[in-house]
């Protein structure tokens, strides 16, 4: 057991928690993680429509009896998406969990603090942390460059945004990005943050809804099979670098200050990025994948991740670190 | 008291190293950080010459009877370097204790085991880890996407890259980039290495023989205040964000990969940096500065700086983790 004042707020057993991720956060992965006493959270914007998101919501349910959240991610997209609606639906599904990220926390934080919900939000840089816990967050969610997805464009690593952060702002901190195992467990609440978030090592367990190619293939990645793109594009990503994403570097590196979204289209439709869970052909398209791909090498369940992380941080605390102080 | 295989095999009272850094690493910073019970490290190619080394090794020793080491970083330089010069005048001067830094560990390092010389071998990814360790290294000193001066091209970050070298090499890891405080040194020790090596924070103490401009600057910059230059010639080096490094870093981004360092080196040269830790006008030339500016916020004597980090880490492991876990 590892009580934090993270654990305490939320009323969860380990302060691990399974972060949005777009077609990977279904019912199966996030009721799975909430069983195994962690925080499971369903990726709204992965259900076409809000009606959907109700239904996905009920499902997942019916698949456990432990709190689970729910994400949204407000990004800049090309086709409109009716956040507000999503909004409105998660909090008439009686949700009382919600994990925000992307922009715009200003307007959708007081919506669900508003309706009773507790928001962890997720965000890149200590100002972005300073504004979410101004607007009413619970808890922030800090998210280091080693992350998947969107790291934003500072390059702040969480060995110094973790204690930046914790520095400044008074809510529970939780952080995500990099972590895998118990070692990063043990090592993000030596920092002053109070749980772990993670993405890609929950990919890859046997309830992820995706293709055990991509499993597979993040179990056996080391710490450099990853890549940052869009960078150009000041829309950074991090992602598994297969021949596609190495096709956009190389022509980002070429272009440089004058790439165009256009230049790239053709490589990176989310359609594309999509299939890759489905059908399990690694290089057909664009996927993230955190940094933390070197330190993954199985592909267990949740339950069986879960206990282990919280075992091994536990072993650390008590066992390796108890001993060189003594 | 913080013991680990690290200060037992070196016999040292704390698991804190002060790394080599140009024109840093005089007799009075190593000194001052040996007598604080860490390991200081003069930098060898501080010094013209080997003779002149011989005397810096002198000096120091009648500050401190403590164990000290010193570095010797063999990089591509335009002007030729006496490496091998050097390494006999380290050997030849009764040092016990040597930082490796940069290529060609093959032939320096077994130089200085033969002579009964314990080499810690400094770098920045676990394939050259294990080839130190291997030609014989006693230590590595894993360096991580944080940290001033030369992080290499791969950008793995210390999150990532301490438990994926202490999973690969058997002998002691210590860990550096990105460490000023007792947080850092627990996450270290939580990750599995056995120590940790700063720089930057060493700069903004009371001994560090730069000018004072250059300490204060370091503690009132902030996590976003360091830039990566040279890495369109795939000579990345991170340093402190004056108007400089932002003028290198918008040409590259210019001219990205038709990049030459004919186009920065009117920007660049080493004599432009020396004169700024002489000197003190922040923006006279490129200085090295690690993303741990944003957790430096004083200026400190060596000996409060290392009690304080060894104190701070303690409390962690005896007071927070242990709650947790209770």
């Amino acid at each position: 057991m590892l009580k934090t004042r993270f654990t305490e707020l939320l009323g969860i057993q380990h302060p691990v928690v399974q972060g949005g991720m777009q077609w990977v956060g279904r019912a199966e992965l996030a009721s799975a993680v909430s069983n195994a006493g962690g925080l499971g959270i369903i990726t709204g914007l992965t259900q076409p429509t809000p009606e959907a998101l109700v239904k996905e919501i009920e499902r997942c349910r019916q698949m456990t009896n432990k709190p689970f959240g729910v994400n949204l991610t407000i990004l800049p997209s090309l086709r409109p998406i009716p956040h507000e609606e999503y909004a409105k639906a998660i909090i008439g599904s009686g949700i009382k969990i919600v994990e925000t990220a992307g922009s715009n926390p200003a307007k959708f934080i007081p919506m669900f603090t508003d309706a009773g919900v507790k928001v962890l939000h997720k965000c890149t840089s200590v100002r972005h942390a300073l504004t979410a816990e101004r607007h009413g967050a619970a808890v922030i969610s800090i998210d280091g460059y080693e992350c998947a997805g969107h790291p934003g464009e500072d390059d702040v690593t969480n060995q110094v945004l973790i204690p930046a952060c914790v520095d400044k702002v008074k809510i529970p901190v939780i952080a995500s990005g990099g972590f895998a195992d118990g070692r990063g467990l043990a090592m993000a609440l030596a920092m002053g943050a109070e749980g772990i978030n993670m993405g890609t090592r929950f990919m890859a367990t046997k309830e992820a809804p995706i293709h055990d190619n991509v499993k597979n293939k993040i179990a056996e990645a080391g710490e450099r099979d990853t890549a940052l793109i869009f960078r150009t594009l000041r829309n950074t990503s991090r992602v598994f670098k297969n021949k596609i994403a190495e096709e956009v570097v190389r022509i980002e590196r070429e272009k440089g200050v004058n790439t165009k979204i256009e230049d790239l289209a053709h490589l990176v439709s989310g359609e594309r990025g999509r299939k890759v869970y489905e059908e399990g052909d690694i290089d057909l398209g664009i996927w993230s994948a955190g940094m933390v791909v070197g330190l993954i090498h199985d592909v267990p369940t949740c339950q069986e991740l879960v206990s282990r992380i919280v075992a091994e941080a536990e072993a650390i605390i008590r066992g390796r670190l108890a001993k060189m102080v003594a």
